[in-house]
């Protein structure tokens, strides 16, 4: 079954709003093996909705839109797609209760503009919108299925989740079966150098990564047409997972920080940092987690000097001889924020984050983080390249990584 | 001239990656007046890039393709679109030498593979990557022009800004003018509202808001069929400036986080903070400015009660009384950071970010701020709605616009 995604609305269009619709329809369709052909925006206007059809149909058997279901004359993408399959549309009586109701619940009457938005072609199958005024339907004719909702997320999403996902789950079979893993601490370049044997090896394998800055994500995919699809899924992930078990950190339900809080709060571990070039980045990731104010008692966001000194107890010796971005003051720091607060564990990071400040000894992207854990320290050193929002968040990052590992070697 | 955008490559369409390249060069265009038509996203396969073009000139003038033209046997654009427009490609010499410079850069050898990525139609001009090392294109024929551009954001954007958009300012122009303004601390409707008697009285001038969390932009557009459009556009904006007055920051050159550190560095204040619920985003926002180290001296994630106490002085009494989420409270640890660091400038924000913790008098959203200058504190109280991030998001964001405001009005 190929699938195409059609956005009706001048937000897109104009840039006004990322087509955030499209990339979440399209994860959770690929999540269950269906085959995504293509996105496309237009605006609405009838005689655009109707030639972009034309042309989704010549390489999809299935259509979702997405938007343009308001209420006033410039929404016109219902009228459009009963033009394009040659159907009358009609006033469906449940469906105007049913939107009276959603006004009433707000304590306001329906504007007579919104009988509009309870037209649909006969045979169409209503889909119920219990966060907005607009439902969607699902019509097949001629061997082409359409399915219509609304524009906004908070609308979009649950009606999708809850009457498409099953709906096409009993009607089409996926094609392919897959598996997902999230990975940290390794390049792409060099992942893939890794992963060569495996190619060469699972030629009915998909082997697909997706990079983010600080983790990269791999969907391993096989067509169901493959003679023993499952056996050869689970030998490629096998193989999989012995090559990059220094990096797996698990599928992808979770992030690192949600790791990292529930690996402190499993083990019952205090947490303290203390930043200077990420500024609070550290902090905010771990403050992201609900929940993590039992772990992390506080963070000292020592930038200047001074500050490493008065609140860490960073000596002036050390900060004169080797500097303030140095093994030395890294692990000054990460031993000072623990004993300052008396947790179990500190986290210290110092780096030179740019644009300037670098020098030849010490580029922009060199940073140092220490771990200190029941008053054991351990220095990293780095050097990290791209903009100083990109050189934060890699430093934050791959700390979280570091601490995860050491973490999950904590006997209770 | 009418132009579309076509997205090439696998991770929009499994929605891995959201289109941003589309928004981006859509909200670019928009501002100098040029006509989107559409956005489409196809995989990397010959036929269906070919089908696409086909669709896309059906209603486009001028196509801008994103993405697809890495070294790899997969990128096929360059291959398809010269097939497109029965055109050879030809390897071009000087490209070849500036892709292995580019590697020299970084210390590699360029593999053979990337000399793929320096062919083009022989009429092609190229377009410089200065920061990956596949170049773009633009190319014309029978009335057809095509753009092509690389993928990745960092290597897009500038392309786009430095080459794309003065091309086409010279060869085409824009059919309209427009203001740009930057607002923060007002809502959509709540601006609409105080917009309407503008959008009636000047029906030639499209007032079109781009809403983010936390701000507002709004361009002001005029087209030049209008008579006297320029007149038309300065008297609008005239009046936008006169409605709007307590709310614009300036135009979309800087967010407000630059705005607070100009501020800060040209009237030679120091500044402290303390944060709870944010934990550390609004110091990184802070931090996120290249030169902040020289106004802010240290924060403090006071996550804790223990920590308000231990590092603050907030007594304990007010926490026992009121609360950590209080007017109280907040106060105290703004007069406490300031004390703490003997610093000009004191900012504090304690709040209830959620999920869970509300309670009917203090629900999930409850925040609490302050400000200190010179010894004189106020407090600001805020009823945020959102998730976890937005609300944190919100509260930082709405804090420093209000130290924007009071930095603002300091004499020097």
């Amino acid at each position: 079954m190929r699938i195409s995604i059609l956005g009706i609305g001048n937000e897109v269009i104009k840039g006004k709003t990322v087509n955030t619709n499209a990339s979440f329809i399209s994860k959770e369709l690929n999540k269950l093996g269906f085959d995504i052909k293509s996105h496309l925006v237009v605006k609405d206007y009838a005689s655009e909705i109707k030639s972009a059809l034309t042309y989704l149909y010549s390489h999809s058997d299935l259509v979702i839109t997405t938007g343009g279901l308001g209420p006033t004359v410039d929404d016109l993408t219902r009228e459009s797609i009963a033009e394009f399959f040659n159907e009358a549309l009609v006033v469906n009586e449940e469906i105007v209760n049913q939107i009276e109701s959603y006004f009433k619940q707000s304590g306001r009457e329906m504007p007579k503009t919104n009988i509009k938005q309870a037209r649909y072609p006969k045979l169409a199958e209503v889909i119920i919108n219990k966060n907005g005024t607009a439902p969607g339907m699902y019509f097949e004719k001629n061997n082409q299925t359409i399915i219509m909702l609304p524009g906004p997320p908070r609308e979009l999403n649950p009606m999708f989740l809850d009457y498409v996902i099953p709906k096409l789950r009993m009607s089409h079979e996926p094609s392919t079966v897959s598996k997902l893993y999230r990975t940290m601490g390794i390049g792409e370049s060099h992942a893939e150098e890794m992963l060569e044997p495996l190619y060469k090896k699972f030629l009915n394998v998909e082997i697909a990564p997706y990079a983010s800055v600080g983790s990269i994500d791999f969907i391993l995919t096989v067509d169901k047409s493959v003679v023993g699809y499952e056996n050869e899924l689970n030998k490629a992930s096998q193989e999989f997972e012995n090559i990059m078990t220094d990096f797996i950190i698990g599928d992808q339900s979770k992030f690192i920080n949600e790791h990292v809080v529930d690996l402190l709060k499993n083990k019952g571990l205090t947490l303290g940092i203390a930043e200077s070039c990420t500024g609070g980045l550290l902090s905010s990731m771990i403050v992201d987690v609900p929940g993590s104010s039992s772990a992390l008692l506080e963070s000292c966001i020592t930038y200047s000097n001074e500050a490493k000194v008065l609140r860490l107890s960073v000596k002036e010796e050390t900060l004169n001889v080797y500097g303030a971005v140095s093994k030395e003051t890294a692990e000054e720091m990460s031993k000072g924020i623990t004993q300052l607060l008396n947790t179990d564990v500190g986290l210290s990071v110092t780096g030179i984050a740019g644009p300037t400040g670098g020098t030849k000894e010490k580029p922009v992207g060199l940073v140092y983080m220490a771990i200190t854990i029941h008053g054991n320290t351990d220095v990293y050193k780095y050097n990290f390249k791209g903009s100083r929002k990109k050189i934060r968040t890699q430093a934050a990052l791959t700390l979280l990584h570091t601490l995860y590992k050491k973490l999950k070697e904590i006997k209770l």
